[in-house]
């Protein structure tokens, strides 16, 4: 039962404790779930960008909206994810030879579903078609990771609400063939400020939830 | 670390063992877990559809490509994670007044809140606007589904690869304000048809997965 303990114990923190630390170890652990999340075809479209320097928080929160700008400033470390503008026929041999490569397999040896990847992603499908795949994929990791801060027992709060664009120019992202989806600030529950932490958690019932066929 | 290990057990399957069961149990586990889900202020806009019937099977299998129709088929059970086709003023509302009467609260604690959602999501975004973050919410869950599987020590398979209008018509999801976004194969692996299980599993180097600013 523990993912679900995790589950039920985790909420968006509202609130930090900067006197709290989380520790590098835990950090690791969290951004480990996050590259060991499964994804389409296993292309792993995406980068997580950790953010530990202070000034660099400070930029990170220029591009917050509202309560958000104060979780990046005092969490502990604030992660970015940040999925490929768009599939490439590079990133995606690359991605296969690398597999075969670690595989001792010949290199060519996902050439023809590689290929086909290719001939799907880079020939029929836009650029923005391309990133809303793209974006679900991130977002797999983004649960996986904050369940593996739940599982630490680090708070988390997921955020969507900031000016991607904004934070894209501020970071140069454009020019690594990255767009920011969302970021993940961890740290610590402040007793006073986290007005959600004694709040039932609340989630629609299962007969709302689940139809049986 | 525990998660980690599960996320390193797991794969996804290639071949079933019809022999073996799933319990009851363990599948009410894998749809807790994506109950408990995180979403986008807390709208849960998904539903999962639960097909253990072997007709039942059979039709989601015939909107299948390829060996995923297999899956489908040997599955102990499939799971359907079907989106929301859009928000809506009534969804929004439901969402808070059932959060508001379970914390004991006035009916309209949420209002405020929830007529801004309303004014983004209903106003301002065209339904495929949201639909891509309805998309993006449900794919938390499938991770986290996922995830909880491995712990039980129950295989699976993320399924992207099926004609989701066919489906979605075979179903009469539109009839339920629904679309489907992906599927999830649960069961154990075929010790000969399963090929991916030996194999190892390839991620890219922290290296090239992680940007530290």
């Amino acid at each position: 039962m523990a993912l679900l303990e995790d589950l039920n114990w985790r909420h968006a923190l509202k609130g930090y404790d900067t006197d709290k630390d989380v520790k590098v170890e835990d950090l690791q652990k969290i951004i480990e779930a996050m590259r060991l999340a499964p994804t389409s075809s296993g292309l792993q479209p995406f980068k997580v960008i950790l953010v530990a320097d202070k000034d660099m928080k400070e930029t990170v929160a220029s591009a917050c909206y509202a309560t958000n700008e104060a979780y990046v400033r005092e969490s502990a470390y604030t992660l970015i994810l940040a999925g490929w503008d768009r599939y490439t026929e590079e990133r995606i041999d690359n991605v296969f030879k690398h597999t075969a490569l670690e595989r001792d397999m010949p290199i060519d040896r996902y050439a023809d579903y590689a290929n086909k990847l290719k001939e799907v992603y880079t020939k029929q499908q836009t650029a923005e078609e391309n990133f809303a795949h793209i974006a679900r994929q991130v977002y797999i990791a983004l649960g996986l990771g904050l369940a593996q801060a739940a599982e630490l027992r680090v708070g988390s709060t997921p955020i969507e609400g900031y000016d991607a664009k904004k934070l894209d120019e501020l970071l140069k992202l454009d020019e690594k063939g990255l767009r920011s989806l969302c970021l993940i600030t961890l740290g610590h529950s402040h007793e006073e400020k986290d007005w959600l932490a004694t709040m039932k958690k609340v989630r629609r019932p299962l007969k709302h939830f689940l139809i049986e066929l």
